[in-house]
Parts: C-alpha cells; sequence; structure tokens
C-alpha cells in the first residue's frame, strides 16, 4: 500500500510500504478514506531533523475499519470512523478526565514513531478508546467537517475551552490557519460577542467572518497591538486564542489580553519562554491550553456538524490524491492552500 | 507622625513627618492600631533601586477611622477597618467583576507613591471602595489574624481560587513564608486531601501541619521535585501555589504539576520569563494567578477569622513597636521571623 514520508526539508515522497496488521488485540486496521495535512505536519518539512532517515505522516483520518483485534468491543468491522491524532485507552485517569492526550498507554500517530495516517491504511491502536463511529455513509458531503474532528477543530475548541470563553465575551484569535478559523468557530460557540482575527490573507478572512469574525486585523506585532487596543477601549479582550505558536505571537496574545483575561494557546509553541512580569501575565493573565485531546471533544462537536450549524470542511480548499501529496503540502507551506484534504 | 522610610539596602528609618490631611472628598483619614512587614517589602530592603532617595513603607493596616472627605458616604469616623494593599474605587468594571487590583482609579500604598502605611496615620483613598469595617473591637484577640486580610491570606487564597482546587485534589505549596502558608489554609479551605508543603523552617514547616499541610519537603530543585513525584506516584500534583517568585520556584511548580493540572503563582515574579514547551507548559498545565485582589476575599475570608475555623494571625511571631521597625525587617530578612506585626 501508499504512505507518505518526508526525507528532508520540502521531500515528500509517496512509497509503497507492507499492508498494517494486527499487532494487539486492541487494534483495529483502517482502510482510509480522507486523510488531510496539518500545519504541524509542516514544522518538519520546513526543518527537517538532522540525522533522520525518513518520517511517516499523517495523523488525521477517516476510514473503515478492516479487521479488529480480539479485545476490540466497541468497534465492528464496516464502521466508518474518524481517529483524533493520538490514540488513547479510554479507560486510564487521564482518559476519564478528558485529556487523553495524557492517556497512559498513549501513542502517537505520524511525527515519530507508530503507524501515519496519511497512507491507504494503517493500525490504529487501541481502536475501542480512540476511534469514533461516524452515522453517515462515505458519500456523505460531511466527510471533510467530520474529518476536521481528527484535530483542528478540536484544537481550536479547545483553545476557547481551556480559555474559558462565555457568552458576550470580547475574544481575539490570533493566527487564520485551520486551528485559528476553528478557533473562530469555537469562539462563536461559546457565546462570544466580538471576535476580532487577525488574520493577513483575504480568502482566509473571509472564510474566517464567514466563521463569526466580526473584525479582521491585517497588522501584526505593534501595530496590530495597537489595532487591538483601538478596537477594545484601551483594554485589550477578554480571551485570547493563540494558534500560531511563534514568540511574536504569544507576545501578542499577552498584549492584547484584557488584565483579569486569559489566553488559551494550542499553537504549538515554537519559542521557548513565555515574558513573566507585572506589564504581561501578572496582570492576573491566565495563560492556558496545550495540546488538545480531540477525543473528549469529538462527542460534543459532531452533533453541530451534522446539523449544519458549523461547517468547518470549508477549510478544505484543496483535495489531492495520495499520489499528490508532495503538492498537497507544497500548497500548504506556500499559504496558497488554507488545507488540503487527500481522498482515497 | 512617625512613618518609616527605607533609605538603601537594609537601611529602615522612622521619620517624623506631615500628619495626613484629606485631599480628595473619597478620602479618609486613618489612625493606625496594627500594621505589619510584607514579604515584598523586603524587595528594596535587599536590593534598593538606584537613584532612590527613599521609600515610604507599608501596605497593611487596620485603624480608625478619625476623618471623612464629604462624599464618603459607608465609612464613619470611629469605624474600625481593614484596608487592602490597594486602594479600590469599588465601583468601575474591573472591580465589580473582583479584579480590584486592575481599578481604574487604583492607588499603591508604599512602595511607589501614595501615602504609605507602617506610619502612626495614613490618607486611604477611596475610603468606600477600599476600607472594610470589622465587627471586633481595638482589644479583640483577632485583629493579627484580621490584619492578614490586608495582603497575605487573601494573597494565598487568590492562589488557590485561580488554581481552581477542588475537594480530594492534591497541592503542592511553593514557600513557607507568610503567603505559603496562607497557600496551605486556603487549600485546606477549598478541600484539598493532600497539601505538600516545600518548607525549609522546622517552624514554619510546624504551622503549616497545624494549618492543614499533609506533607512537608525540605528539599528544592530536582532533589524536591524527585520527592514530590514519589509522592505521587510519579504524577506530581494537581495543583501547585507559587508563593516565592525566584526562577527555581516556578522550575519546580511547573515540574511538580500533574498535566491539565494548574499553578497559582502570586510570588511577585524575580524571574523575566517562564518555560514553554511540550516537556513543561504544553502538558496542559494552566499558570494563573498574579496580584491579588484582597479587596475581594476580604467579605468571603473574614467569617472563618471570627469563628476560629483560621487563625492566619498565628504567622505574627514578632511584635515591634514603630520605634523598633529596624528590627522588624531585620528579624524577617534573617529568617528569624515569619511576619513582623506593628502594634502602634
Amino acid at each position: 500500500m501508499k504512505a507518505t514520508f518526508l526525507y528532508g526539508s520540502g521531500d515528500v515522497r509517496v512509497e509503497e510500504v507492507s499492508y498494517p496488521t494486527i499487532l494487539k488485540p486492541t487494534d483495529a486496521i483502517l482502510r482510509t478514506v480522507v486523510a488531510c495535512v496539518c500545519g504541524s505536519d509542516l514544522w518538519d518539512y520546513y526543518n527537517f531533523p538532522a540525522g533522520r532517515e525518513r518520517v511517516a505522516k499523517g495523523h488525521e483520518t477517516i476510514g473503515i475499519v478492516e479487521e479488529i483485534g480480539s479485545a476490540v468491543k466497541n468497534i465492528k468491522v464496516g464502521d466508518l470512523v474518524v481517529v483524533p491524532f493520538v490514540a488513547s485507552c479510554g479507560h486510564c485517569d487521564f482518559c476519564l478526565q478528558g485529556l487523553q492526550t495524557s492517556c497512559r498507554s498513549i501513542e502517537f500517530f505520524g511525527h515519530d514513531g507508530g503507524g501515519a495516517l496519511q497512507a491507504e491504511a494503517a493500525r490504529i491502536p487501541n481502536a475501542d478508546g480512540t476511534m469514533v463511529k461516524l452515522p453517515v455513509g462515505v458519500d456523505s458531503p460531511l466527510i471533510p467537517s467530520l474529518l476536521t474532528l481528527s484535530d483542528v477543530l478540536c484544537t481550536g475548541y479547545h483553545a476557547a475551552v481551556t480559555a474559558g470563553v462565555k457568552p458576550g465575551e470580547t475574544v481575539t484569535v490570533i493566527g487564520d490557519g485551520a486551528v485559528g478559523l476553528s478557533a473562530v468557530i469555537s469562539a462563536k460557540k461559546k457565546g462570544a460577542e466580538r471576535i476580532i482575527l487577525v488574520s493577513r490573507h483575504e480568502n482566509r478572512a473571509a472564510l474566517g467572518r464567514e466563521y463569526g469574525a466580526t473584525d479582521i486585523v491585517a497588522e501584526r506585532d505593534a501595530e496590530g497591538i495597537a489595532r487591538i487596543k483601538d478596537l477594545t477601549n484601551g483594554d485589550g479582550t477578554h480571551r485570547v486564542l493563540e494558534a500560531v505558536g511563534t514568540q511574536s505571537a504569544i507576545d501578542m496574545a499577552i498584549a492584547v489580553c484584557r488584565s483579569g483575561g486569559a489566553i488559551g494557546r494550542v499553537g504549538a509553541s515554537q519559542y521557548p519562554t513565555v515574558p513573566m512580569d507585572f506589564g504581561t501575565l501578572m496582570r492576573n493573565i491566565t495563560l492556558t491550553g496545550g495540546v488538545a485531546p480531540a477525543r473528549h471533544y469529538i462527542d460534543e462537536l459532531m452533533p453541530d456538524i451534522l446539523d449544519g450549524t458549523i461547517n468547518p470542511g470549508k477549510m478544505f480548499d484543496l483535495t489531492v490524491g495520495i499520489d499528490d501529496m508532495a503538492a498537497g503540502y507544497k500548497a500548504m507551506a506556500d499559504r496558497t492552500a488554507i488545507k488540503t484534504l487527500v481522498r482515497f
């Protein structure tokens, strides 16, 4: 079967690998229907880790269950399922508290080790804890939106949930990638009255408005901070959802956060530290968020997709086949695509 | 009247100054009954700011109202009141949300500008918003405990409230000064099942146990982290209350915080940054807290003092008069006193 690998910075290759097999009784084998490219897939696309031979890619997928291990109880062969970006057992203390990204039996797809999901099929560990059955058929037009449950929609939602967005509040969303746009959807779901989206791309800003952004700020750093302060009586916003992960983004997040407010950071931090003094976080600013437990949010968010309340699938503005993965990556790296869907 | 000034590192002097007078209709003049020395008073005692002539000291007091401005409605001459460590209006949006330390008309005592409270009398701005009447007489044995409402008890409580301590949880308290000990009281009030106090001083550890600490860890840094991990099945504690403010303390706080947990930091940060990566805060650790809105917590905490549930006044293990302020500071700096009470 075909699977996607990164061999160096900008060097995406699709190669034949052996078909996955059940290794543990809790495993299932999934035949991929759709997968996609994540903003986080671009980290090593931009800067390939020195000394690595190749990296297997992909951690977002919807597929059909082909085979299950002897211990799998809740998932059946033929089920159409979405798989969140880490595999979790579903019954340890962290899973039970809804923090599946700290599962005591966690297994990662893609990035390092484990089967990667930009492939025609994959072995999914802890199938019962990890997979969520979809109540639609493979031909449903909702499939792209449902695929965002595997990561970006839940990650954006995690920012809004941890930052504690409440009805009537003001929210800044920093970042207009798929996670930032998902954060806009999430802030709106939580009842934010004003949602300021920091976006420099016309098409992303337009989609952001469609998702609920009330204001677009194209400037960054000092200029962007001044714009947002101007829009908020000099106070900044109650909540800031940080979906970029750069030093510039977190500095901006702190600067535009109203005293007593909160920053939900889900941008994978490319910065080593956060400033801390009486002018920054000591203004009773809560810094929260982290790696999103997507599995925890799927049950809550799926109904909004099924009933058409939200349409996160519109973020997929490029669709490729497995043989065109290199083009799918390049479009996202060049910012000509917001997010690339891979149809199998 | 006599007031306390710092002229240089370790150089505390008591000097005659003119008696305070009403400057604004919202002011009141307070004749001091008790004041005290705060851990934060030691910052410039250790490191006096270059270029400053002298610094007026003190921001914690209980006193009797001697005179009120024409606009003061709720406070009367003769009232015995406690004054939290910043003056706040009581009616702006920040005050109404309980964040009086961001009051739009905030005035500071002590540190910089404003009247300072280690003095025989003081002008208190925004008397209605700032002062809280005490339902006891000046001779009440509860006066020392009630004085802790001006800062340390509320600051420790702010750590527990913002970190979200819940019944049955595990909590680490870093720091055995008056704020750390107040954090122990607060964690117990919030129902923590296990409270690990990081303390190197026998007498402070003993008081910490009396206040509710279940475990004492005398080690710091890597050794202390290993001890706390050992005590918590390798996970760390759900909440960490950081009441020191050094780099070592915040690093320890992050290391011993269970994934998905929260750090309430109220130690005035002497460190410029906080580490941020997948091994630290990205483990869904919430970093919260800040400068405590003491005024907000006084109504909630005072009943616990009045009915004897808590006895924070035991932290005052040295009492001096105004003429002995230098000795009062030195004892705290030398760690021979936990907290110095000043009786007038």
